[in-house]
């Protein structure tokens, strides 16, 4: 577990041992089954978490459907920023779509941490400007690219999600019905 | 100018006016010509930008075509953040699609500021908050909607980006032929 969060923390400049145990020595670990909510829209994220082992979603309820707007594998860290930084209710709901271990911290556990480390202080900035690029790169996919395109985008930048994901989620994930989502796949394994 | 920016800052608790003052007084003014470029694809952002009076659109070159990831409008902060902050080549252009008048800051000036203001530190961390709800909102906007309903979410949201954007660049922001663009309008103003 903490061998992963530290790569997870390398990647931003993280590399102390003393910081990495401290880090989860402050965090709690979760053990969640297929299906728990960690979040429910117009509640508040209360917590962070960093995924050890599992899938989390993050979707949208709109006109009674869910619509999906990101997914989260192992060595991944997911933040409602908003909900979570500035106390605000959440836009979106969590839920583990894979049997999940999970590091979950709170703010307040996040104070005590820097309190501690301060140097730990900016890297809560770093997290949100690589999931800010992430996001970004999902909205460049839908302006700049067609629903097969997305399709074989999500084949080239994270291809577990079509072995782990179930189809309905990821159809939505693309912008597409389910029904179009086996066609697009269809026509491009024949292609293969 | 000075009072833009404070209504800007207010929005995230920067409400001292010897802050503001600092704030204006460590950036530059700008006048840009319609049709410069800020900011080109591949090199670094080395200065984020407050907008006075104009409009900044963000872009990307995909085959040849410039696909229109978002615009900025007056009273709007524009920072490349993965290339400002963390000293990456920039994924997007920037360019002014009216005259403009600009404040300008760098790295170095934010950091003189900050040295001068320690407690403006965290700001930028609420400033890309917000801007990563701006773009999570556009992506739910492309997953959720249809084109149709994706002009009708421009409407809404961001009225006047219909009157002061060209045609091709909104097209492209709401991810369809200009053709299409029309058609859709067309169709939205008979329904009105």
């Amino acid at each position: 577990m903490e061998q992963q969060i530290a790569k997870y923390l390398a990647r931003f400049g993280i590399s102390k041992p003393e910081e990495v145990q401290a880090i989860v020595a402050h965090m709690d670990v979760m053990v969640c089954k297929k299906g728990e909510v960690l979040l429910q829209e117009g509640s508040f994220a209360n917590q962070c978490y960093f995924i050890v082992e599992g899938c989390i979603r993050q979707y949208q309820l709109i006109d009674g459907e869910e619509k999906c707007l990101d997914f989260f594998l192992e060595e991944s860290a997911v933040i409602v920023y908003d909900s979570y930084l500035h106390h605000k209710t959440s836009s979106y709901s969590l839920d583990c779509i894979e049997n999940s271990i999970l590091l979950a911290g709170t703010k307040e556990q996040e104070e005590a941490l820097i309190k501690e480390h301060p140097h730990l202080n900016m890297f809560t900035l770093r997290f949100l400007t690589e999931d800010y690029n992430k996001v970004q790169d999902r909205l460049a996919s839908f302006v700049n690219l067609s629903a097969e395109e997305r399709y074989r985008w999500v084949e080239e930048n994270h291809p577990q999600l079509l072995h782990r994901v179930p189809l309905r989620y990821l159809a939505s994930y693309i912008g597409v019905t389910p029904e179009s989502f086996s066609r697009i796949r269809k026509r491009l394994q024949l292609k293969a």
